[in-house]
């Protein structure tokens, strides 16, 4: 699909070199940063698929400078909006009104450049990072826990009135085109002969050849599909994975929201809880490579994700105790509160039931699609990185295809035990 | 709810004596028209709760003109916006398009009266209206079956890209007032004391004061709500009752589009099939009243009930094997037909198990809540009213609270027939 995106008037891609010379002109920047351009030091991260980021630090403080290009960084013939931006800023506004202190403070946006100037998150590191160097989080699991429920509570049709809802609803509508990308390298590419398709080869071409030919799985792929498109239960990150949180022993913040929509909130949980089981099913393969100790990693991983979904659940009925204002429940209707707590906890069932598919489908794209994740990239064998790929890989499908029989984190838990053993 | 809603510069209420004088400014009403606007026959035929309508007859043909008032014509305390008439222009446009034939051509809008200029339907009567004379429709099913394929198959995700179909979520998400008083009316307003309910009294006193304590009643209202407000499947009507069709013996049309929004499929055919149940089982009360033998339209209705869902079913299945524009099931993925088809009848299985459900809530607004429906209405005798909106009633609460028991439209209509014994 060749497509053209509206470059804005005055749009360059910026460098390190020319980067300061922007952030000066904006004296709230210039306020946190101190000194003057000369004394600022710029260095160029960029770390993700997508875009540029600068960090940029001056005498009183830093900020981090992320660029929108006008193609993917990665694959610069795959051209891609610059609108993106501006879907990040909005859900980042949105999502710190909703969550507060959870992600990164927009400091600026200048939409003719495609940049955000965000605060700079120092001295967190990328989760992906810190869970493939074997480090634990004790805290992760009820600040993830806690920050899922305050954005997808705070964003849905439970606290939100209809007119407020639908408003963001089409505010979001228009960030399709990373929809539609989400929807294809997801759901569709991992399980099609595509050629920017990858997989460890030819350990995995069995698997890869079995997995294009099973109709289920594909069927079920579609399913949730079906329900990424059509199901506008919140405002949701879109790609939720632990690449796209920051994080310290004590603080977690999540990043990249430019794939925001309004979408299932199974799909942001789903996403988290899948990559966390990709952290889980590879620690082996780092344990055999560096002769290390991973142990500690496994079981924290083992009690986090019930915990997270724990927590998630607890904050969620909380909220819905006190924050009424989508008028779903109206105290008039039920003047006990019983009924509806079991009825919010039958909706919470149906997102579990969500998150296990959307967590197979997040996974399956990590081992046979177009975009992979250092977990498994980081183990440098690749017999030793195949067999734990595989490990995933059937465990994703079976989440896809057989979701009730994981009817919750327990179960989920003793099924990654059991295929670990 | 106080609101101020947006009144357009130079809008005025027309009325019969004005209303000529605008159309003739439009040169293409007035070659519809023929002659000049002295020729012109005005009448107000205003029927429904919320708009004005003139028809205008000229020599060489006639428009049905409709205007949308800052107020809800029969609640003229009850502000509501006029860009009401701006989402219903834009959905008969769109449903056109979907849908040709099946609604009235619009011929003419002028956004700072809020009038709508459309084709008129002659010698068409309300649908509503020949069910309560005791009319038969033999083609009605197809029809309809047919016109709900197009519709709703076209205006969802297995038909329309992802950034085709958000441009049209945003841009129906604007009806938010409209959607957020729907959901006020349906699911909550009917189970609630508030003051503009109305219902049989005495006779159904009971009956109310049970509902308004059927906590199962009332959290299977809040679910099928939810539905309402988080299932964007496809572009749908939004009030599909059988006042919504304009029919003759052998053409349909579906009028009174400005409840448009995108929402679950099955609440579409859910409002005419309650509305369908509910001309039904009033059927009997005609009889007795008129002392007509009414079966022959009670015979119709059962066999039309189902043969409008198997119309549907068929003719959505046929346009899914032949408008694949979504990509919902790409051919890459999907070399063969038959699981596609498979998984095509467990998503309309899932569409029949909602639309069961709105059936039952629409028949309990009309029969409990602020508007009431001619079906009953035109039965003089209170007690012979009431004993028919009894039966509808407790079907009604059986439709939304044990839905899986009417797994297919046979289980739906031998329901009735019980009922009716």
């Amino acid at each position: 699909m060749a497509m053209d995106f509206p470059i804005p008037d005055g749009y360059r891609v910026l460098e390190s070199e020319t980067v300061a010379a922007v952030l000066a002109e904006i004296p709230k920047l210039v306020a946190v940063l101190g000194g003057v351009p000369g004394d600022w030091s710029v260095r160029e991260v960029s770390d993700g698929n997508m875009n540029r980021v600068f960090l940029v630090e001056g005498p009183s403080g830093g900020v981090a400078a992320k660029q929108a290009l006008p193609w993917i960084r990665v694959v610069e013939d795959w051209k891609f909006p610059i609108s993106r931006i501006d879907f990040e800023v909005a859900a980042l506004r949105q999502t710190a009104a909703f969550a507060p202190g959870r992600v990164p403070q927009v400091l600026a946006y200048v939409p003719a450049l495609g940049l955000a100037v965000l605060e700079l998150l120092k001295p967190h590191i990328v989760l992906r990072e810190g869970l493939v160097a074997g480090r634990v989080y004790p805290k992760l699991a009820d600040q993830v826990g806690d920050f899922l429920a305050l954005s997808l509570y705070r964003g849905s049709d439970f606290a939100l009135d209809t007119e407020t809802k639908k408003a963001l609803l089409a505010r979001f509508a228009g960030n399709a085109h990373l929809c539609a990308t989400t929807e294809d390298v997801v759901f569709t590419g991992p399980y099609d002969a595509g050629p920017l398709n990858r997989w460890t080869s030819p350990q995995l071409d069995d698997d890869v050849r079995a997995l294009h030919g099973d109709t289920e799985a594909k069927l079920a792929a579609a399913e949730l599909k079906w329900r990424f498109r059509t199901a506008t239960e919140s405002l949701i990150h879109g790609d939720l994975h632990t690449g796209s949180f920051m994080v310290t022993e004590s603080d977690i913040r999540a990043i990249d929201f430019e794939w925001a929509l309004y979408g299932p909130m199974g799909f942001d949980i789903g996403a988290l809880i899948g990559n966390l089981l990709l952290a889980w099913i590879s620690q082996a393969g780092h344990a055999e490579e560096r002769s290390e100790d991973r142990r500690p990693v496994t079981d924290w991983l083992e009690q986090a994700i019930p915990a997270l979904w724990e927590r998630f659940v607890a904050g969620f009925l909380d909220l819905a105790e006190r924050e009424t204002g989508g008028g779903q429940f109206p105290a008039a209707l039920f003047p006990e509160r019983a009924p509806v707590t079991a009825a919010l906890s039958r909706f919470l069932d149906h997102v579990w039931r969500d998150a296990v598919g959307f967590a197979g489908s997040k996974m399956i794209r990590r081992l046979v699609g177009i975009s992979h994740v250092a977990d498994f990239e980081a183990i440098a064998d690749p017999d030793l990185r195949a067999g734990r790929e595989r490990i995933a890989l059937r465990l994703a499908r079976s989440l896809t295809v057989e979701r009730d029989r994981y009817s919750d984190p327990v179960a989920l838990v003793r099924a990654v035990n059991a295929a670990l053993r």
